[in-house]
């Protein structure tokens, strides 16, 4: 922000429009299109003053898309999962260092303190998330198994499996002016894990805010190279660029959304389309939530935080609370209360202040013409009103500031719950609309009508109601959230996306996934159904097969460091026969007399046993001890074991034997050891299958470490 | 087919169109809609006789669909996964006793008795496959768990997780004319099973076989109503009076697909589009599968199965065969020797005939006219020709049949891999078109240009080019063979989708995905992020959360039957102190002496350890002691755990103590018993958690049965 015009980051250097003469970008502009990379001046949103300007006029923006498919393609691809999820704490280290002059330029753009903190710690926050469950989720590799195996042959000769592959483009974000920060990032850091370059294309209005960022992220010399770009101002022409491997995280408007998925890039070109657009979330308050109850208060306290929060300019507010007929004025005259008790609208830079600015006088403008469709459309406005609020300015004195984007909390009442406006119509800013509903089917039929949400809250303190509610509108929402006296201290809020949870929703809403862990890391990725020998799968799959070779070797595998172990070594262990004796010594020892191992009669009645048999639990005990190596090594420790299936029981006269193969290899980066999946099957002197297991076990790196 | 127009079956009853000036279908029809719903007849592809004739007009679309939404959507609500997957099976039986009918009508279709093996065997298997899929793989009840809970609180009391609920609307079916069963049940199964209706639209050609299908499942008996109707001919109005919460799924050309996709149903209501079109697929030879390998073989004798079963009317059938510039000569010398001696065309219901007509006489020109624009783009036939066949007729005489719907076997061959048309123009009949590589990225980058398949196939015996192949490709492919001599017998083929992976490609292959086990089921389903407090969410997913209300009873919970047993009924153990001698014990008993529990000194030197500690199967064995009650009862057997993970170590005179939980209870439809989950926490005195696991159970229904 010392230039005039704000710069671009693009193939690894900062740009700016230097020479308005040359236009490089092709196919030949539209004189709209022509007005658009022109750019616009961009102002302070409680004062008025111009803060950048913003244009594109002369980028080559496909050598940015270019750059990204090859160079930042490649930088990611010599990374594996979990090195990219280091790096996503580094990047977030890097904001939080200099986090304090992010919140400085966020103050320009209307945000609270409160409002910047969702905004650049929450976005910083998504970074630390996926950098924990990269490395805890993802293996150390480029390739991510989807599910179990599918056997296609009887013998297993020929297997099926589930891969992900990294997508071979671009992931083009198209961002929301209202989260300047936690917008970029949350598209950002599952596109890096799945190894895929970014470009981001903020929202003009705050885009200052976004570059703020990314200059901080291209300062500490952590970014692979075309890992990350950023393009300061518009691309009319960016769906022209795209193909088969790209994809676009779109996040505003329904219509802008509507528009560009029409394109024949996403239509015909096979290009990924995401949208997270805002839509007409609900918040139902149960009908035992009556006034004096803490789900009232919850639902309340909700509300008007909902409300007031980035002045109401997120996709995830409640535009609707519909509440029981009965509930109605004590919810009005809560919601009046708590608004007078707790809102100061003003500059965000003023002491007290509570709820800024809307982020342009644009948006104010807009917000005002919404509202007066909702009056139009059968609403009262019931809490504030459109007049201009007197409001304090940075400098403490209160008054009107026609320059800013100030609007006050308002609150509308529906009569009629089938109005078309109350469940269509969205202003974008501090405004709800209260419906009321006589039964729980009435309710449910209203948060549909809403024809797909981001978002329903639900408070109520009975299981049952909540349940009947939330299976009815389930299909019409991404999100639901449960309020009630348990959960509500430590709620995160009906508007807050959480990184481990998916954000976007059906219909009006976009129709798109973002977040929700793993989850968006994988839809960077192309799944694919593999078909082959279980050698073949387990090459493209580094997971060992039963099936494919198995090296007995003249070591045994608990000797071998992680830098020596390889997939596939095994140890077939001796037989060891059970006698009765063994199963009433480990029912004594244990307390484990369950009449199947003691009662040969009671034993033979069972319609699983033949009569007394071994415990489950001492045949995978006898199994570690014949596999087991017992001197110090590089295996450290057993941390667990899954998918233990016991499937033929074992007599007393009866001898097992175990082989045990190394499955994954999993190095952890920032430890002296890794984690080795041991692949055990329990045989029986017929050769039968007695029991499978997953063995986890932690291995030092080198010989010398143990 | 005793009728002279086909019969649709809509709302419960067979329907054929009798007052031809009734036209309840709105909106008002165009002149050319008008046409399209009058229909037409259609022919044997062999003889060109009449066999019916198709027509939708005077049909009520709007109340078909509406009686799918209601009725339909009401009566598979009443049933839970495992209750529609029995369906399922019993749709299969039902079938299977009358599938020589179906067989018998097939052959009029062009048919010969391997492809209709492939068709009606194929789907029928799908109904059985998903019968066996849903009652391992679901739980028995409404609502599907997706991924493990995301804690969103420090103190557990407000926890995220998410759940799939059906969509409320009605699954539509757009089919393709080649796979009259197999399309209709494949769309069919995963749809039942997630409980949405489903209205099967066939194509005109082959509509009489899907009816003759349809015909047998409605004379079961079984179909719950509403679940499955039939609409024979066109509906060019359908996506009028599609709205959020419907699904269509479409198999059938590009073109058509993005003429559909494009419309506003799809763009902005929120209705699902899933598209599976018929795509440019290939299929590698390797380097090392020279003349003489196995792996050379399989190639060949897969690329001539390809192109003649179904005559080429595969969309998954290989269109380009991508060899060894080397090899090049060799395997169109081999592909030309198998097809002489294996092929003979004809009308199937004579003998000896292994590949029959096209479907009909305009498939047969279409396909004349896309070889003549391979040839025009540079291929050059190496193998056959357009000419008319000479055919065996149904009496066994050889001769031409110009009424048959006939073509010969056709391979072009290709010097320019670069040739736009080898890579875009498809000839949906038994045509392919050879292209040569010299390096494995040239390969790969051949594989790419299709602009994304629904197969490809390498064969290749060498597991690193297998993998650098792969790994290329994989981006443009919904699914990947990897042929070699391991797996070649037991192969299910190039063009073969299985039920449990994943058939659909992207870009040019639509962009969609179909069967893929369970993922097709959750296909019909909406993903929900549920967010709230442990009791919440038990109460909605049926699953116990850590944190919920627990109930101790005054009843072992193994005294309790299934019919009486409730999640978060629970037994909290005594607590047992664990010796130095205890785990000397338990370590030569088992023979597992590792040092860790054996040898202080080098136990302490362990990173994980403070010293000599309790084996982990120690633990876990006495924690069963701890919880069993002995005595026969309900609880019949433990047949598994998993999730095992050891937290804490436990050192000589700790002592540890066991909750265990009733999690999950899944009674099974058709035995006596049913599964409970139960949740397994061990802590030591201290409250540290030591151990958590979950503990797998056969439980029986009713006490008597015990």
């Amino acid at each position: 922000m010392t230039t005039d015009t704000l710069p671009s980051y693009v193939r690894g250097e900062w740009w700016t429009p230097v020479d308005s003469g040359s236009l490089s970008l092709s196919p030949v502009l539209s004189e709209r299109q022509r007005v658009e990379v022109k750019g616009t001046e961009v102002r302070d949103a409680s004062t008025g003053e111009v803060v950048t300007r913003v244009s594109t006029e002369g980028l080559d923006l496909a050598g940015v898309l270019d750059y990204a498919r090859s160079v930042g393609q490649q930088s990611l691809a010599a990374l594996t999962f979990h090195q990219r999820a280091l790096l996503l704490k580094q990047f977030a280290l890097a904001l939080t260092e200099r986090k304090e002059e992010l919140y400085e330029v966020s103050a320009r753009t209307g945000a609270t303190k409160t409002d910047s903190w969702v905004d650049i710690d929450g976005g910083i926050g998504v970074l630390f998330a996926y950098s924990g469950k990269g490395r805890r989720e993802l293996p150390n590799s480029h390739v991510y198994v989807d599910g179990p195996v599918e056997p296609l042959s009887k013998d297993g000769s020929f297997l099926g499996r589930h891969v992900y592959t990294t997508l071979p483009g671009v992931a083009v974000q198209i961002n929301a002016f209202n989260f300047p920060v936690w917008g970029p990032l949350e598209k950002f850091a599952p596109a890096f894990l799945a190894g895929m370059p970014t470009v981001i294309k903020p929202a003009t209005p705050t885009g200052y805010l976004s570059e703020a960022m990314v200059r901080i992220l291209v300062e500490s010399g952590l970014l692979p190279e075309g890992s990350l770009q950023l393009v300061s101002g518009s691309v009319p022409t960016l769906f022209e660029h795209l193909r088969l491997g790209d994809v676009v995280g779109f996040t505003g408007s329904a219509s802008t959304a509507e528009m560009l998925r029409g394109h024949a890039a996403v239509q015909t070109g096979g290009v990924r389309f995401t949208a997270e657009t805002d839509s007409i979330n609900a918040s139902v308050l149960g009908t035992d939530a009556i006034q004096g109850t803490p789900e009232f208060d919850a639902y309340v306290r909700q509300l008007v935080i909902e409300m007031t929060t980035k002045a109401g300019q997120k996709c995830t507010a409640i535009r609707r609370a519909i509440v029981p007929a009965a509930s109605a004025d004590a919810v009005i005259d809560a919601v009046r209360a708590r608004i007078e008790a707790k809102t100061v609208v003003g500059d965000p830079r003023a002491e007290g202040v509570t709820m800024g600015p809307l982020a342009s006088t644009a948006q104010r403008d807009e917000v005002h013409r919404q509202v007066q469709k909702l009056v139009d459309g059968g609403g009262r406005i019931v809490i504030g009103g459109v007049d201009e609020p007197e409001v304090v300015q940075a400098d403490g004195s209160t008054g009107p500031a026609p320059d800013g984007a100030f609007v006050s909390p308002v609150l509308l009442r529906f009569d009629d719950a089938d109005a078309e406006a109350v469940n269509t119509v969205e202003a974008f800013g501090p405004v709800s609309s209260l419906i009321t509903y006589d039964t729980i089917a009435e309710a449910a039929d209203i948060v549909a009508r809403g024809g797909g949400s981001l978002v329903t809250s639900i408070a109520t303190h009975d299981p049952a109601q909540a349940v009947a509610l939330a299976t009815r509108i389930a299909p019409f929402n991404g999100r639901m959230l449960l309020l009630d006296r348990d959960g509500a201290r430590a709620s995160t809020g009906h508007g807050s996306p959480m990184p481990g949870l998916v954000h976007g929703g059906p219909g009006r809403a976009g129709g798109g996934e973002e977040l929700g862990g793993i989850r968006a890391v994988l839809h960077h990725m192309q799944r694919t159904a593999i078909q082959g020998s279980p050698e073949m799968l387990t090459a493209l799959t580094g997971i060992w097969h039963a099936g494919a070779s198995a090296n007995a070797g003249d070591r045994h595998p608990f000797r071998k460091s992680l830098a020596e172990l390889r997939i596939g070594d095994r140890i077939s262990s001796d037989a060891r026969e059970v006698t009765l004796d063994d199963i009433e010594t480990f029912a004594h020892f244990t307390g484990d007399t369950f009449y199947a191992h003691m009662d040969e009669e009671s034993a033979a009645a069972n319609p699983f046993f033949p009569g007394r048999v071994a415990h489950g639990y001492l045949l995978v005990s006898w199994a570690a001890g014949l596999f087991v190596d017992p001197e110090p090594g590089p295996v450290l420790a057993n941390y667990g074991l899954e998918n233990l299936r016991f499937v033929t029981p074992v007599s007393p006269g009866d001898s097992i034997r175990v082989d045990l193969t190394a499955k994954q290899i999993t190095p952890r980066e920032t430890d002296e050891y890794g984690e080795v999946r041991w692949d055990a099957v329990i045989r029986n002197q017929d050769d039968e299958i007695v029991a499978t297991y997953d063995v986890l076990t932690l291995v030092s790196k080198e010989a010398a470490a143990a």
